[in-house]
Protein backbone atom coordinates (compact mmCIF):
# COMPACT_ATOMS: atom_id res chain seq x y z
CA UNK A 1 0.00 0.00 0.00
CA UNK A 2 1.47 3.36 -0.69
CA UNK A 3 0.12 6.70 1.04
CA UNK A 4 1.28 10.23 0.30
CA UNK A 5 0.66 13.48 1.72
CA UNK A 6 0.02 17.16 0.58
CA UNK A 7 -0.64 20.53 2.23
CA UNK A 8 -2.23 23.37 0.62
CA UNK A 9 -2.32 27.21 1.81
CA UNK A 10 -4.56 29.78 1.69
CA UNK A 11 -4.74 33.36 3.19
CA UNK A 12 -8.10 34.88 1.08
CA UNK A 13 -8.37 38.75 1.20
CA UNK A 14 -11.99 38.53 2.71
CA UNK A 15 -14.04 36.47 4.87
CA UNK A 16 -15.89 33.98 2.47
CA UNK A 17 -14.16 32.28 -0.67
CA UNK A 18 -14.65 29.55 -2.60
CA UNK A 19 -11.60 28.30 -4.26
CA UNK A 20 -11.62 25.64 -6.83
CA UNK A 21 -8.65 23.28 -5.88
CA UNK A 22 -9.57 20.64 -8.47
CA UNK A 23 -6.01 20.83 -10.57
CA UNK A 24 -4.00 21.00 -6.73
CA UNK A 25 -5.22 17.56 -5.98
CA UNK A 26 -4.79 16.11 -9.59
CA UNK A 27 -1.36 16.95 -9.22
CA UNK A 28 -1.15 15.21 -6.08
CA UNK A 29 -2.40 12.34 -7.16
CA UNK A 30 -0.22 12.08 -10.07
CA UNK A 31 2.70 12.89 -7.80
CA UNK A 32 1.55 9.94 -5.96
CA UNK A 33 1.65 7.32 -7.51
CA UNK A 34 -1.72 6.03 -6.49
CA UNK A 35 -3.20 4.30 -9.80
CA UNK A 36 -6.68 2.46 -7.59
CA UNK A 37 -7.38 4.11 -4.23
CA UNK A 38 -8.95 6.68 -1.85
CA UNK A 39 -8.14 10.30 -1.75
CA UNK A 40 -8.95 12.33 1.49
CA UNK A 41 -8.87 16.16 1.29
CA UNK A 42 -10.14 18.07 4.53
CA UNK A 43 -10.09 21.39 5.67
CA UNK A 44 -7.50 21.54 8.73
CA UNK A 45 -9.51 24.55 10.18
CA UNK A 46 -12.80 24.05 12.15
CA UNK A 47 -13.96 27.81 10.27
CA UNK A 48 -13.52 26.44 6.83
CA UNK A 49 -14.97 23.48 4.50
CA UNK A 50 -13.60 21.49 1.33
CA UNK A 51 -16.93 20.39 -0.55
CA UNK A 52 -17.49 18.99 -4.40
CA UNK A 53 -20.17 20.87 -6.38
CA UNK A 54 -20.59 23.11 -9.86
CA UNK A 55 -18.01 25.83 -11.03
CA UNK A 56 -20.46 28.06 -11.78
CA UNK A 57 -20.42 32.10 -9.80
CA UNK A 58 -23.93 32.38 -9.52
CA UNK A 59 -24.08 29.35 -7.52
CA UNK A 60 -21.41 30.72 -5.28
CA UNK A 61 -23.30 33.75 -4.53
CA UNK A 62 -26.40 31.58 -4.17
CA UNK A 63 -24.35 29.69 -1.20
CA UNK A 64 -23.44 32.85 0.38
CA UNK A 65 -26.20 34.47 0.56
CA UNK A 66 -28.16 31.03 1.91
CA UNK A 67 -25.88 30.33 4.19
CA UNK A 68 -25.67 34.11 5.50
CA UNK A 69 -29.44 33.25 6.16
CA UNK A 70 -29.10 30.14 7.99
CA UNK A 71 -26.09 31.39 9.99
CA UNK A 72 -26.36 35.45 10.17
CA UNK A 73 -22.68 36.58 10.90
CA UNK A 74 -24.15 39.76 12.67
CA UNK A 75 -25.03 40.86 14.99
CA UNK A 76 -21.70 38.87 16.50
CA UNK A 77 -23.12 38.66 20.03
CA UNK A 78 -25.49 36.20 18.54
CA UNK A 79 -23.09 33.07 19.16
CA UNK A 80 -22.27 32.73 22.56
CA UNK A 81 -18.74 31.62 21.34
CA UNK A 82 -18.32 35.29 20.26
CA UNK A 83 -17.96 36.00 23.90
CA UNK A 84 -14.49 34.15 24.01
CA UNK A 85 -13.50 37.65 22.16
CA UNK A 86 -13.41 35.56 18.44
CA UNK A 87 -16.40 37.14 15.87
CA UNK A 88 -16.57 33.84 13.81
CA UNK A 89 -19.41 31.84 15.75
CA UNK A 90 -21.07 31.85 11.92
CA UNK A 91 -18.35 30.44 10.71
CA UNK A 92 -18.30 27.37 12.80
CA UNK A 93 -21.89 26.71 11.74
CA UNK A 94 -21.80 27.49 8.01
CA UNK A 95 -18.90 25.20 7.98
CA UNK A 96 -21.38 22.11 9.45
CA UNK A 97 -24.09 22.78 6.31
CA UNK A 98 -20.76 22.91 3.43
CA UNK A 99 -18.73 19.84 4.99
CA UNK A 100 -15.06 19.65 6.45
CA UNK A 101 -13.98 17.17 3.57
CA UNK A 102 -14.49 14.90 0.91
CA UNK A 103 -13.69 11.31 -0.29
CA UNK A 104 -12.92 11.15 -3.95
CA UNK A 105 -12.18 7.36 -5.58
CA UNK A 106 -8.98 7.28 -7.68
CA UNK A 107 -9.26 5.23 -10.50
CA UNK A 108 -6.65 4.65 -13.06
CA UNK A 109 -4.70 6.98 -11.36
CA UNK A 110 -6.92 9.63 -12.05
CA UNK A 111 -10.45 11.27 -9.57
CA UNK A 112 -12.65 9.25 -10.35
CA UNK A 113 -15.64 12.00 -11.01
CA UNK A 114 -18.86 12.61 -12.75
CA UNK A 115 -19.09 15.06 -15.51
CA UNK A 116 -19.56 18.22 -13.25
CA UNK A 117 -17.72 17.32 -9.75
CA UNK A 118 -14.80 20.08 -9.10
CA UNK A 119 -13.78 20.34 -5.39
CA UNK A 120 -13.93 23.50 -3.44
CA UNK A 121 -11.99 25.38 -0.52
CA UNK A 122 -14.84 27.07 1.21
CA UNK A 123 -13.32 29.46 3.72
CA UNK A 124 -16.17 31.18 6.53
CA UNK A 125 -13.49 33.27 8.25
CA UNK A 126 -9.99 34.18 5.91
CA UNK A 127 -7.99 36.69 5.88
CA UNK A 128 -5.25 34.45 7.99
CA UNK A 129 -2.98 31.17 6.82
CA UNK A 130 -4.95 28.25 6.62
CA UNK A 131 -4.66 24.89 5.61
CA UNK A 132 -6.05 21.96 3.60
CA UNK A 133 -5.18 18.14 3.76
CA UNK A 134 -4.68 15.72 1.02
CA UNK A 135 -3.90 12.28 2.42
CA UNK A 136 -3.76 9.47 -0.64
CA UNK A 137 -4.09 5.87 0.46
CA UNK A 138 -3.52 2.67 -2.70
CA UNK A 139 -1.58 1.02 -5.15
CA UNK B 1 -4.59 -4.25 -1.48
CA UNK B 2 -7.62 -4.94 -3.50
CA UNK B 3 -9.89 -2.53 -5.29
CA UNK B 4 -13.45 -2.78 -7.19
CA UNK B 5 -15.53 -0.49 -8.51
CA UNK B 6 -19.40 -0.39 -10.07
CA UNK B 7 -21.75 2.53 -10.79
CA UNK B 8 -25.14 2.23 -10.45
CA UNK B 9 -27.75 4.38 -12.84
CA UNK B 10 -30.75 5.98 -11.80
CA UNK B 11 -33.74 7.93 -13.85
CA UNK B 12 -36.35 9.05 -11.32
CA UNK B 13 -39.73 9.99 -12.24
CA UNK B 14 -40.13 12.76 -10.49
CA UNK B 15 -37.72 15.60 -9.31
CA UNK B 16 -37.42 14.40 -5.57
CA UNK B 17 -36.59 10.50 -4.69
CA UNK B 18 -35.59 8.86 -1.73
CA UNK B 19 -34.24 5.18 -3.14
CA UNK B 20 -32.61 2.86 -0.43
CA UNK B 21 -29.96 1.04 -2.62
CA UNK B 22 -28.30 -1.43 0.47
CA UNK B 23 -29.03 -4.38 -1.06
CA UNK B 24 -26.69 -3.16 -4.29
CA UNK B 25 -23.84 -2.18 -2.22
CA UNK B 26 -24.22 -5.52 -0.08
CA UNK B 27 -24.02 -7.29 -3.67
CA UNK B 28 -20.89 -4.71 -4.74
CA UNK B 29 -18.85 -5.87 -0.97
CA UNK B 30 -19.44 -9.47 -1.71
CA UNK B 31 -18.18 -8.85 -5.59
CA UNK B 32 -15.01 -7.36 -4.75
CA UNK B 33 -14.16 -9.98 -2.36
CA UNK B 34 -12.74 -7.64 0.08
CA UNK B 35 -13.04 -8.65 4.06
CA UNK B 36 -11.60 -5.73 5.48
CA UNK B 37 -11.96 -2.16 4.22
CA UNK B 38 -14.02 0.90 3.43
CA UNK B 39 -16.91 1.18 0.67
CA UNK B 40 -16.73 5.13 -0.70
CA UNK B 41 -20.26 5.68 -2.30
CA UNK B 42 -20.61 8.63 -3.39
CA UNK B 43 -23.10 10.72 -5.54
CA UNK B 44 -21.51 11.39 -9.25
CA UNK B 45 -23.69 14.20 -9.98
CA UNK B 46 -23.79 17.81 -8.03
CA UNK B 47 -27.83 18.02 -7.47
CA UNK B 48 -28.15 14.31 -6.05
CA UNK B 49 -26.74 13.17 -2.15
CA UNK B 50 -26.04 9.59 -0.77
CA UNK B 51 -26.74 9.42 3.08
CA UNK B 52 -27.25 6.81 5.55
CA UNK B 53 -30.58 7.29 7.51
CA UNK B 54 -33.88 5.26 8.17
CA UNK B 55 -36.02 3.89 5.86
CA UNK B 56 -39.06 5.11 6.88
CA UNK B 57 -41.72 7.08 4.43
CA UNK B 58 -42.97 9.20 7.20
CA UNK B 59 -39.40 10.48 7.60
CA UNK B 60 -38.83 10.48 3.95
CA UNK B 61 -41.60 12.93 3.55
CA UNK B 62 -40.51 15.27 6.14
CA UNK B 63 -37.02 15.33 4.51
CA UNK B 64 -39.19 16.72 1.61
CA UNK B 65 -40.97 19.35 3.69
CA UNK B 66 -37.60 20.32 5.54
CA UNK B 67 -36.04 20.61 2.76
CA UNK B 68 -38.23 22.58 0.64
CA UNK B 69 -38.35 24.89 3.65
CA UNK B 70 -35.04 24.84 3.72
CA UNK B 71 -34.17 25.82 -0.04
CA UNK B 72 -37.24 26.65 -1.94
CA UNK B 73 -37.67 24.96 -5.28
CA UNK B 74 -39.97 28.21 -6.51
CA UNK B 75 -39.81 30.90 -7.25
CA UNK B 76 -37.02 29.82 -9.26
CA UNK B 77 -35.68 33.35 -9.78
CA UNK B 78 -34.72 33.70 -6.22
CA UNK B 79 -31.38 31.71 -7.84
CA UNK B 80 -28.58 32.96 -9.96
CA UNK B 81 -27.70 30.16 -10.70
CA UNK B 82 -30.72 29.73 -12.74
CA UNK B 83 -30.04 32.72 -14.50
CA UNK B 84 -27.68 30.19 -16.04
CA UNK B 85 -30.89 28.73 -17.63
CA UNK B 86 -31.48 25.79 -14.95
CA UNK B 87 -34.08 25.35 -12.66
CA UNK B 88 -32.35 23.63 -10.29
CA UNK B 89 -30.51 25.87 -7.87
CA UNK B 90 -32.17 24.97 -5.08
CA UNK B 91 -31.17 21.26 -5.76
CA UNK B 92 -26.98 22.33 -5.34
CA UNK B 93 -28.23 23.62 -2.22
CA UNK B 94 -30.46 20.55 -0.53
CA UNK B 95 -27.78 18.46 -1.84
CA UNK B 96 -25.18 20.11 0.67
CA UNK B 97 -27.50 19.41 3.59
CA UNK B 98 -28.13 15.81 2.57
CA UNK B 99 -24.35 14.91 1.74
CA UNK B 100 -22.72 13.71 -1.26
CA UNK B 101 -21.13 10.60 -0.07
CA UNK B 102 -21.00 8.12 3.03
CA UNK B 103 -17.56 6.10 3.53
CA UNK B 104 -18.75 2.76 5.60
CA UNK B 105 -16.32 -0.05 7.11
CA UNK B 106 -16.50 -3.24 6.01
CA UNK B 107 -16.24 -6.18 8.47
CA UNK B 108 -16.05 -10.08 7.67
CA UNK B 109 -16.82 -9.10 4.12
CA UNK B 110 -20.14 -7.20 5.57
CA UNK B 111 -20.98 -3.65 5.55
CA UNK B 112 -20.30 -2.72 9.05
CA UNK B 113 -23.43 -1.23 10.14
CA UNK B 114 -26.05 -0.08 13.03
CA UNK B 115 -29.45 -1.51 13.51
CA UNK B 116 -31.10 0.82 11.46
CA UNK B 117 -28.34 2.48 9.20
CA UNK B 118 -29.73 2.05 5.47
CA UNK B 119 -28.43 3.80 2.15
CA UNK B 120 -30.19 6.23 0.31
CA UNK B 121 -29.76 7.65 -2.79
CA UNK B 122 -30.91 10.71 -2.58
CA UNK B 123 -32.10 12.61 -5.87
CA UNK B 124 -33.26 16.66 -5.97
CA UNK B 125 -33.27 17.02 -9.99
CA UNK B 126 -34.35 13.72 -11.41
CA UNK B 127 -36.07 12.85 -14.84
CA UNK B 128 -32.76 12.47 -16.41
CA UNK B 129 -29.66 9.62 -16.34
CA UNK B 130 -27.22 10.17 -13.23
CA UNK B 131 -24.81 7.91 -11.83
CA UNK B 132 -23.73 6.55 -7.92
CA UNK B 133 -20.04 5.49 -7.86
CA UNK B 134 -19.19 2.44 -5.44
CA UNK B 135 -15.70 2.32 -4.47
CA UNK B 136 -14.15 -0.69 -2.22
CA UNK B 137 -10.31 -1.25 -0.72
CA UNK B 138 -9.24 -3.29 1.62
CA UNK B 139 -8.08 -7.21 1.84
CA UNK C 1 -2.85 -4.03 4.66
CA UNK C 2 -3.79 -3.91 8.49
CA UNK C 3 -7.20 -3.25 9.81
CA UNK C 4 -8.85 -2.21 13.31
CA UNK C 5 -12.41 -2.34 14.60
CA UNK C 6 -13.24 -0.85 18.05
CA UNK C 7 -16.63 0.45 19.06
CA UNK C 8 -17.71 3.29 21.90
CA UNK C 9 -20.80 2.94 23.63
CA UNK C 10 -22.61 5.97 25.16
CA UNK C 11 -25.45 6.49 27.12
CA UNK C 12 -26.26 10.59 27.38
CA UNK C 13 -28.28 11.65 30.91
CA UNK C 14 -29.99 14.01 28.52
CA UNK C 15 -31.73 14.12 25.03
CA UNK C 16 -28.74 16.38 23.04
CA UNK C 17 -25.21 15.70 24.15
CA UNK C 18 -21.74 16.53 22.71
CA UNK C 19 -19.02 14.44 23.62
CA UNK C 20 -15.31 14.68 23.10
CA UNK C 21 -14.21 11.54 22.00
CA UNK C 22 -10.76 12.61 20.94
CA UNK C 23 -8.64 11.02 23.28
CA UNK C 24 -10.21 7.27 22.63
CA UNK C 25 -9.76 7.69 19.05
CA UNK C 26 -6.58 8.37 19.40
CA UNK C 27 -6.17 5.26 21.77
CA UNK C 28 -7.23 3.22 18.98
CA UNK C 29 -5.04 4.97 16.15
CA UNK C 30 -2.34 3.90 19.04
CA UNK C 31 -3.75 -0.13 19.47
CA UNK C 32 -4.18 -0.44 15.68
CA UNK C 33 -0.47 0.41 15.19
CA UNK C 34 -1.33 1.74 11.33
CA UNK C 35 1.69 4.37 11.10
CA UNK C 36 -0.43 5.93 7.57
CA UNK C 37 -3.46 5.49 6.59
CA UNK C 38 -7.32 6.56 7.00
CA UNK C 39 -9.71 6.63 10.05
CA UNK C 40 -13.01 6.19 10.01
CA UNK C 41 -15.24 7.32 12.60
CA UNK C 42 -18.98 7.19 12.59
CA UNK C 43 -22.28 6.73 14.79
CA UNK C 44 -23.70 3.53 14.25
CA UNK C 45 -27.10 5.06 14.94
CA UNK C 46 -29.41 7.50 12.43
CA UNK C 47 -29.89 10.15 15.22
CA UNK C 48 -26.56 10.89 16.35
CA UNK C 49 -23.25 12.44 14.53
CA UNK C 50 -19.85 12.20 14.50
CA UNK C 51 -18.11 15.57 13.39
CA UNK C 52 -14.96 17.58 13.97
CA UNK C 53 -15.38 21.13 15.28
CA UNK C 54 -14.23 23.15 18.21
CA UNK C 55 -14.40 22.03 21.99
CA UNK C 56 -15.77 25.52 23.26
CA UNK C 57 -19.21 25.51 25.98
CA UNK C 58 -19.99 28.32 23.78
CA UNK C 59 -20.16 27.00 20.52
CA UNK C 60 -22.13 23.70 21.56
CA UNK C 61 -24.84 25.98 23.19
CA UNK C 62 -24.56 27.62 19.63
CA UNK C 63 -25.27 24.04 17.40
CA UNK C 64 -28.04 23.51 20.26
CA UNK C 65 -29.77 26.45 19.97
CA UNK C 66 -29.22 26.69 16.39
CA UNK C 67 -30.10 23.04 15.18
CA UNK C 68 -33.37 23.40 17.56
CA UNK C 69 -33.93 26.53 15.51
CA UNK C 70 -33.91 24.60 12.25
CA UNK C 71 -35.32 21.53 13.26
CA UNK C 72 -37.31 21.96 16.93
CA UNK C 73 -37.98 18.95 18.84
CA UNK C 74 -41.20 20.64 19.48
CA UNK C 75 -44.02 20.44 18.51
CA UNK C 76 -43.56 16.45 18.09
CA UNK C 77 -46.66 16.30 16.00
CA UNK C 78 -44.59 18.35 13.26
CA UNK C 79 -43.11 15.25 11.89
CA UNK C 80 -45.06 12.66 10.23
CA UNK C 81 -41.98 10.32 11.28
CA UNK C 82 -43.03 10.52 14.84
CA UNK C 83 -46.85 8.95 14.03
CA UNK C 84 -44.92 5.55 14.11
CA UNK C 85 -44.76 6.16 18.05
CA UNK C 86 -41.38 7.64 17.81
CA UNK C 87 -40.55 11.02 18.84
CA UNK C 88 -37.37 11.78 17.49
CA UNK C 89 -38.26 13.21 13.71
CA UNK C 90 -36.46 16.03 14.81
CA UNK C 91 -33.36 14.05 15.44
CA UNK C 92 -32.97 12.60 12.22
CA UNK C 93 -32.65 15.87 10.69
CA UNK C 94 -30.26 17.75 13.05
CA UNK C 95 -27.89 14.29 12.56
CA UNK C 96 -27.66 15.36 8.62
CA UNK C 97 -26.58 18.88 9.76
CA UNK C 98 -24.07 17.57 11.79
CA UNK C 99 -23.38 14.94 9.60
CA UNK C 100 -22.84 10.94 10.28
CA UNK C 101 -19.04 10.46 10.15
CA UNK C 102 -15.59 11.60 10.02
CA UNK C 103 -12.80 10.21 8.20
CA UNK C 104 -9.26 11.31 9.36
CA UNK C 105 -5.87 10.78 8.06
CA UNK C 106 -3.23 8.96 10.19
CA UNK C 107 0.61 10.29 9.31
CA UNK C 108 3.34 9.11 11.49
CA UNK C 109 0.81 7.12 13.57
CA UNK C 110 -0.91 9.89 14.85
CA UNK C 111 -4.03 11.47 13.73
CA UNK C 112 -3.00 14.62 11.18
CA UNK C 113 -4.99 17.04 12.63
CA UNK C 114 -4.96 21.04 12.22
CA UNK C 115 -4.43 22.91 15.40
CA UNK C 116 -8.26 22.93 16.47
CA UNK C 117 -9.57 19.88 15.58
CA UNK C 118 -11.31 17.73 17.90
CA UNK C 119 -13.60 14.70 16.95
CA UNK C 120 -17.08 15.07 18.65
CA UNK C 121 -19.96 12.11 19.38
CA UNK C 122 -22.75 14.70 18.97
CA UNK C 123 -26.35 12.63 20.54
CA UNK C 124 -29.61 14.37 19.77
CA UNK C 125 -31.69 10.97 21.06
CA UNK C 126 -30.09 9.94 23.83
CA UNK C 127 -31.24 8.57 27.20
CA UNK C 128 -30.09 5.10 25.68
CA UNK C 129 -27.34 2.75 24.61
CA UNK C 130 -25.67 4.23 21.33
CA UNK C 131 -22.61 3.10 19.58
CA UNK C 132 -19.64 4.38 17.42
CA UNK C 133 -17.57 2.39 15.13
CA UNK C 134 -14.09 2.87 14.40
CA UNK C 135 -12.51 1.44 11.78
CA UNK C 136 -8.70 2.05 10.58
CA UNK C 137 -6.66 0.59 7.53
CA UNK C 138 -3.62 1.48 6.68
CA UNK C 139 0.28 0.35 7.15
Amino acid sequence: MKSYRKELWFNTPGRVAFINITPQIEEAVRESGVKEGLCLVNAMHITASVFINDDEPGLHQDYRDWLEELAPHEPTSRYRHNRTGEDNGDAHLKRQIMGREVVVAITDGRLDFGPWEQIFYGEFDGRRPKRVLMKIIGE
